[in-house]
């Protein structure tokens, strides 16, 4: 009776889990959460009463025009006229599988990817190509129509995409004619010096959709992202838009145009930043601690995860069940990749959300029940 | 090179209207916007730090088991877990479009009906059939798999379906295994008594989804709506909404949580509905004065529309264009009508944002356009 997508269609894994992590006494890293600290010094005075009306599908033009100004300070130019602001870049993944993906539309995608972009897409019938770093779409066949990347501090990888690997991903959407969509909620993020340069900056013929979020370094409550793209696809995107919710939430354009133009917004990040690394470096001790004989894993630049992977080659899906019962949480690795690559002995780690005696003591007790059950 | 769906995406008037709508010196009866001074007595105190945080995506629990009460309070008996939060009820017609549509799948709808969810269903592929209210459903071949009506001042009829139109429709549901779509964002504009109860109260075995709005009592800026759903349909409807953004905006949530147990909210909403009621009389006589021998139309008894035909069979999107010229907007009937009914001598005209005197000077420029082209 339903339609025949829903019949794929399964709830993700990462919406249980984060009602289960905001329960007392539970130690999550599961979901990418900001630390509930980050938002006391946000203000939120009482917005102007013509916000409350019906608004513009592409959103506040205030805020736009800064979104373009911050874009051009990245290195990507792109008029006001073609950002749409959206609700969450979660959206935005919606907006462009209805642009691009019929039943069998080829997509490469990186393994692993964001696992509620590939619930997306294969909702919309996307045949998932994996997308090598090295040779990025080479030999595919058939040529992907659209290339979905995180180059920066990618969930859950938290890798971040060297310049020879932008140029040779950008080099190849050009020559191959394939739409370049790139996720960058991470970006602000980072702990090292890295290459940071949006891959659409890098394009010169491909059209391209690049999207940000402010739900990582403001407040992910408010459900606001945005997305720039080629002349060619945006007046698309606003259409999609506009059928999906008319338009994005207007307290939180509001809000999120404060932020923006906000004098001391440098000096919030800054600490924000100074905070996460702090915790990055905690959570490497930690997992150097409790790990170092059981798992590999590479200490992240930016972004809020670890991706580690048992040594055992044990199936983290297994793990998640036993560590359930004593109030530890994470992502399986099962989840950022294709079905076919399961049992999966990786693991995703968020760093950001539990405070580190806590994060210690999780991590203890997860390396307790690899040992204990030779997971 | 975009999805087969989107070659056949056009930009919704409306959309194109409510930024013209909004400029000095017009006089717009196109939207469906909220009179602007109903805002006033609104309040936005600060949000609890927790709301900044991811929720779930089912929507905030108070918010749920005040909407479950609410709904029981008009007869539609539904638990609170079977209540999800929308980005706005617009989002709703997305979520049920990817549940039960796919290429060819028969919906029936009103003629005319509510132009953005027309859009939806053909943006899915939708094979659009007309339900008559006097016979729903009858000899429909094949038979509909969902049924999409707004029984309660429709948009744009203002028609509100009597108690045997609502029991035949809701019958027919039973009977053929019909999924019952009802869309009930005006029933609290309610001008003169008439049947308001649900239809999906009166399903003994059909499938349903009911949805309401935050957006014409208390604010569209926030983008709120939510839906009920029968158990079978329930959980897809959560999965897709967590596919399209993860939740609703939190403080839009806190705070119509804060709207709903408001002891002041009847007090309000009676004032809201007697200025609305004042403005429809006024504007039924501003019609009488201007298009008594122009068009017939019916007085609503609720809603925010009238619908009025031209005698002369004229098109109506001829006059927009010249209504235009002289700063008078308002929706052609085309849009709510299947293509296939075009030329279209119906109109729509909101005769909620406008001030009395404008609305009565609107219509004077309208007639004169009428009767001068003898459009």
């Amino acid at each position: 009776m339903v339609s025949t997508r829903v019949a794929d269609l399964h709830g993700s894994p990462v919406r249980a889990m984060l009602a289960a992590a905001q329960q007392p006494g539970v130690i999550s890293f599961a979901g990418g959460l900001p630390a509930p600290d980050s938002f006391a010094d946000l203000n939120f005075p009482p917005p102007p009463t013509d916000m409350l009306q019906y608004g513009p599908t592409e959103g506040e033009p205030a805020l736009r025009a800064a979104l373009a100004a911050e874009l051009a300070s990245i290195g990507l130019d792109c008029p006001a006229e073609r950002i749409l602001v959206l609700t969450g870049s979660q959206q935005g993944i919606d907006l462009v599988a209805k642009l691009m993906v019929d039943a069998g539309t080829p997509v490469a995608v990186e393994a692993p990817a964001y696992l509620a972009a590939l619930q997306v897409f294969r909702f919309f019938g996307a045949r998932l190509q994996i997308l090598d770093r090295a040779v990025p779409l080479a030999g595919a066949s058939p040529r992907p129509a659209l290339a979905y990347v995180t180059p920066t501090f990618q969930n859950p990888s938290g890798h971040c995409w060297t310049a020879a690997e932008r140029g040779a991903l950008a080099a190849a959407c050009d020559a191959g004619d394939t739409v370049l969509f790139e996720d960058d909620p991470y970006r602000d993020l980072v702990y090292d010096p890295c290459e940071r340069t949006p891959v659409c900056a890098r394009l010169t013929r491909a059209s391209w959709i690049y999207q940000g979020s402010f739900s990582k370094t403001m407040a992910p409550g408010l459900r606001l992202g945005f997305l720039a793209a080629s002349a060619d696809l945006f007046p698309h995107l606003v259409n999609l838009k506009q059928a999906a919710d008319l338009h994005s939430n207007r307290l939180s354009q509001f809000y999120a145009l404060n932020y923006l133009s906000d004098p001391d917004r440098p000096r919030r990040l800054r600490d924000l930043v100074a905070r996460y690394r702090h915790r990055r470096d905690r959570f490497a001790e930690s997992l150097q601690r409790h790990f170092a004989d059981l798992a590999d894993w590479t200490v992240p630049a930016g972004g809020l995860f670890f991706w580690a992977t048992l040594k055992s080659g044990a199936d983290t899906a297994v793990l998640l069940d036993r560590a359930r019962g004593e109030n530890v949480l994470f992502t399986p690795g099962e989840h950022f990749l294709d079905a076919s690559r399961r049992p999966c002995a990786s693991l995703r780690l968020n760093f950001s959300h539990a405070e580190e005696a806590a994060a210690d003591r999780g991590l203890e007790i997860l390396a307790r029940l690899v040992r204990q059950a030779a997971i």
